[in-house]
């Protein structure tokens, strides 16, 4: 746990370090769950989306993209159930008038009990040592069982309450509990209430014409919206896809875990539009597609599982998480939904337009079912971050600080050193910097010592370095340093694009 | 002017026909000054962030990118002058109880001046035929020569009159000139008062805990509050850039001209830090690089023009639109600004830090001076889509509509047909999509005869059509016609890449 937690810490200091990661407003200091992207961030960000945008716009004859506003029609929300149900249950401290999440709060008191439970392991870690076997020790060990048991129930009946819309009991058992405010320890609380977690603002200047508008609390709505002048317009018919990236926003009450969880953030989603009663054979198909497409980018299988939802939301009727091992545990980073028909059926009603498809084959009409893969664009850049950032033991007491982001992902493709500052080596550099950067993104460096400068790459995670020394002059060779192994080649000037270029090419990446 | 208008109307319906641009929300009849990007459309919009963020970022060593959130600490619309002075002049008429932007309604009047000088310019020309002489004519007439005069005197008391905040004094120009509400025709109209056009929010969910929020009106700000984390782990010296490309949100009371000027956008940024004293110099220099920058899509030379601001807003030292001819005329596309040092300076005084750099070969501290260049993202699509779309007179009472989109930026790059849909063509045309497609947007399309197909593509701005036929079985060769030229050639499937690649290239295109 510790260990983890420090990575954490180790992740969110290097982000800040080399580049990829600001908190919004830091010299205002910061704006709370909002996160600038810095110089190297805003690349592999971008990439990022490109990698997905290619492997689901470019190649995928049936699936087109859209780039619909963050500003939508009011009643696109009433419909989607957002202004009715998209709430967090919220409850105040009478003394302390400070406003927390009512399950937070229980959620809390659950760690503290496995805390204890923690506790009581390490005390007997101690004093068994080699002979103590953990499995045995928690399975009788009277406390820790108690401790376990109890958080269990705990969560079982908060989840019920939860679904279930009973925040009277929410209450009540924040009251059981004896839960106190954190911040004044008093346990005077208000009844539990639900808070909407739309951002809204008002359109136009007159008292009588202004009318409020949210933020999109998701990007699905806006492919849903314009189905059919999508499908119209580019006359696909089912199955087909629509792709789209963009920023969504949600008033978190408590928002942490750097920029897994943010009041603003991007996704970058794909509805697939399909007959009814197929939902379940797609739904299949990309749940095994979007694996492929994460295994592609070689982060370790062993850091992503799937998580089948048994509670499922009242639209869908088949859902998995796919789930990444972050710093602080496996967590959700993708959803594969099967959505039905329910977003279409609900704008065809309450706007009166029809949202159905004239199927050519079966020579009927309908309202087609929806698969969804829905991908956080943040989560995916922690997940990229947070593997690729390792601490190398070299042996003989050396280590080095490692970004191994895959090559088609990373901010600079290579690092461009004149071995000197001297000796026409600068210009050589520069020449070489200058026709590499139409293909890509380059940087070129001139500072302390060559080592110094790779260890500099190595942490910036540039998958190359290229240095220009005496003999270039003579032979218009150069070496190549590569991030990963380390390993050092000479090779002529000519052949770097070759060499570069086979790293990062999108079909051997995405056919790996 | 009815010819402009009728393109302008032309613009608008193919951008929607051919799934480019869609009124956000449609389905709810649409929210106003807001739009969604369609299939096509958002390739297009793409394209042309991609060529930008190449052409700034990439090519340039010493200017790096940045992603920052739109939603930022409100303090920094306190520091950039946008709480107190980013402001519209609004009137109500009593009567109607609508409300109106009063400069906008003091335009719309000279305008009917304009239409009056106008009507008579064509009566004059109807009469005279070949005789006539235009130039002479408004110099001379008596009517003609008092509607001008009359403009020009009313619009530079408008100019005079908000530049100096006397809103009594356009509230007296309206009176004197007799306007009457458009809805209601009654002249009893409220003070003219002003109206802050940055979009509010809040954060947060308790009443005492929650602060107000701003969507942020401009994107520069973003950059201008990073300088520091950005200067300091990119370690680049003076004069040194950040870009950015982001969203960006205006409550724009009157909001037309499709999407040139909507309440959600898009800006294309990049603030270059320079020493103070020489920005003046930098500021010619960006003038010709972006000046250059456009000359390369080749929408035409004759739609560019400069024009130098000869009010300067109060951060600017010197200012210059580069206007393109839009169909409702000239009209600013990119902003060249030389900002001073007002932005970094008013963030140092309300944050207490510094953003200063220190100048190892002056051996000082100072703070930077910036020059900005600015596009609308969405107003050069605009340029882009409206300069393509083109009526085709081929002769023999035959035309064709084209959208002759610069080959780099257009949505698809090729699309490939099957002559027949059988004999096998068609799984021949699908071999070369699959395999096209890894390096571009390529569509698949076999319905209807050819020639059909063709002006589909030309009227969606695809620049290569490629048909398989009967031969193709034989000697693996294809037709590959082009959409500007309409020539047809015979070449081999292997050489396809080779050919498209080379009207697409990057190098190429920025180098032309």
């Amino acid at each position: 746990m510790a260990k983890e937690q420090d990575k954490f810490k180790q992740v969110i200091s290097h982000a800040k370090e080399y580049g990829y990661i600001f908190s919004s407003s830091e010299i205002y200091d910061g704006l709370s769950a909002v996160y600038d992207y810095g110089q190297n961030g805003v690349e592999l960000k971008n990439n990022i989306k490109n990698y997905w945008w290619k492997s689901m716009v470019q190649m995928h004859e049936e699936i087109v993209g859209l780039d619909a506003a963050i500003l939508m029609h009011p009643k696109t929300w009433e419909a989607s159930g957002h202004v009715d149900a998209f709430n967090d249950p919220l409850i105040d401290n009478k003394d302390s008038k400070k406003r927390y999440r009512a399950d937070v709060l229980v959620e809390d008191y659950v760690e503290k009990l496995e805390q204890k439970a923690q506790k009581e392991i390490k005390k007997a870690e101690k004093r068994f040592g080699d002979k103590f076997d953990e499995q045995e020790f928690v399975s009788t060990h009277p406390r820790v069982v108690k401790y376990r048991q109890q958080s269990k129930e705990i969560l079982e009946r908060l989840g019920e309450s939860l679904n279930n819309g009973d925040l009277v009991d929410v209450r009540n058992l924040i009251d059981e509990l004896e839960i106190a405010c954190p911040a004044s320890g008093s346990r005077d609380w208000t009844d539990v209430k639900q808070f909407n977690l739309m951002f809204g603002t008002k359109l136009g200047a007159s008292a009588e014409s202004a009318s409020d508008l949210y933020l999109r609390p998701e990007t699905a709505q806006g492919i849903f919206v314009n189905f059919a002048n999508v499908q119209k317009t580019s006359r696909h018919k089912i199955p087909f896809g629509i792709a789209q990236i963009g920023k969504a926003f949600r008033n978190e009450i408590v928002a942490r875990q750097f920029i897994f969880r943010q009041r603003e953030f991007e996704q970058m989603e794909m509805q697939y539009f399909v007959r009814p009663g197929e939902e379940l054979k797609w739904f299949e198909h990309w749940k095994e597609t979007r694996y492929k497409w994460h295994q592609s980018l070689g982060l370790g299988e062993e850091n992503y599982r799937f998580h089948d939802h048994e509670n499922l939301a009242h639209y869908a009727n088949a859902a998995t998480d796919i789930e990444f091992k972050f710093p602080f545990g496996f967590k959700e980073l993708e959803g594969i939904h099967s959505r039905t028909d329910f977003d279409l059926k609900a704008h065809e009603e309450l706007s009166g337009k029809k949202l159905q498809f004239y199927d050519p084959e079966l020579k009927e009409n309908y309202t087609p079912f929806v698969v969804e893969t829905s991908i956080g664009l943040d989560r995916m850049f922690l997940a990229v971050f947070s593997a690729a950032l390792q601490d190398e033991d070299l042996g003989d007491g050396k280590s080095r600080t490692v970004l191994k982001i895959p090559p088609i992902l990373a901010p600079h493709k290579a690092a461009i050193f004149p071995l000197l500052k001297r000796d026409g080596l600068p210009e050589i550099a520069k020449e070489i910097m200058k026709e590499l950067q139409w293909d890509f993104n380059v940087i070129y460096d001139e500072k302390d010592a060559v080592g110094r400068r790779y260890r500099r790459q190595d942490a910036a995670g540039t998958p190359f370095c290229i240095t220009v020394d005496h003999d270039t002059k003579e032979d218009g060779t150069v070496t190549i340093r590569h991030r990963d192994s380390m390993e050092q080649q000479r090779v002529k000037i000519e052949d770097l694009k070759a060499i570069i270029q086979k790293e990062v090419d999108f079909r051997t990446v995405l056919e790996s």
